[in-house]
């Protein structure tokens, strides 16, 4: 037995949960260093030390678990703070988020997944199912709590608040195609709570 | 000399504006019905009786024609309305968007020439520069004239404010991508104008 199938048999034994923790882990790296061409089921495997069979059994395709892998690398980085105070929280978590695209270089690897995702109804899934929708909900369930507490009116529609916020950022990131910058974020928290008009209508 | 040689060169003598005012009709045409891949140069010349050498001479990939004929496309139908009444204006503007995008069809085209725009930098460089940013301005130039009205304050920043009601469409159509639906417009521009505080700050 060569000492790689040794490590490999000795790997092997590890429990699923730990060795799929490894694989997005190795995932997550390889995404934000190397982009999203970068992320291969055989790399992947590789700098996991899992088995490729492993691998297709657990994910419909590379783009797939590149999505999970992003939610899994992002969460502890774009975990929602619960300080009581609405406008802080946001600007903290906001602020997170945008210096993760940025200073975090998830910029170009993001565009890509979201950019691939238009045109390969798998990856959507994949994105929509394992980092979006998820995102929305933890941004949501804060928004909730605010809402309970009377920071919030009662007839704010929390999905589109989430749209004005994020869908803010995303469209500079996507859609528009200009700089992401960190000062951009307190202004949109505030005007967000604020609203735009001269008098509340 | 054969009929369609004839045709050609009879073409051929038509103002430049006119012959690019079909090329880009045509190529709308093609990108609203058969999606982006479908916009192929040589399609397009076809059916717009024009040359496929005034076409590469004129934009540099089909992409990049496809970005400026939606722009052309849609210009007609998402024109800002000036009512004197900034939120009416928005409410009809943002109406006509979200319907091209849904009943129009172009949901499938433009997300599909936004995401390829993340994967290929000439297609991003025309997207931004002959659909998104000048969009952008028109939006921000109805906004500017509701500012000097007196119906946004002073101090709101109307690049943010583009960014949030066009951006949480945006954020549904892309990164959520979930239904995009006429009945979010009026509650989009409400909480817009009016902001999500329940006191204001």
């Amino acid at each position: 037995m060569s000492t790689s199938a040794a490590v490999r048999r000795g790997r092997g034994r590890r429990p699923a949960a730990e060795v799929r923790a490894e694989v997005l882990a190795a995932a997550g790296r390889i995404l934000l260093e190397d982009g999203l061409t970068a992320v291969t089921f055989e790399r992947v495997a590789k700098e996991a030390g899992a088995s490729k069979t492993t691998l297709y059994k657990w994910w419909p395709s590379p783009g797939a678990l590149a999505a999970e892998a992003y939610f899994a690398q992002s969460q502890p980085l774009l975990v929602f703070p619960d300080s009581g105070d609405v406008r802080a929280d946001l600007i903290a978590q906001l602020t997170s988020f945008v210096r993760l695209l940025t200073a975090g270089g998830a910029a170009g690897p993001v565009s890509q997944l979201i950019g691939a995702a238009q045109l390969d109804p798998d990856l959507a899934r994949a994105w929509s199912e394992t980092y979006a929708l998820p995102r929305r909900e933890l941004g949501r369930e804060r928004l909730r709590v605010a809402q309970e507490q009377g920071q919030l009116r009662q007839d704010v529609d929390l999905d589109i608040m989430v749209d004005q916020l994020w869908g803010a950022c995303y469209h500079r990131l996507l859609v528009l195609r200009v700089p992401l910058e960190e000062s951009v974020v307190e202004p949109l928290v505030d005007q967000a709570l604020r609203g735009a008009a001269r008098h509340s209508a």
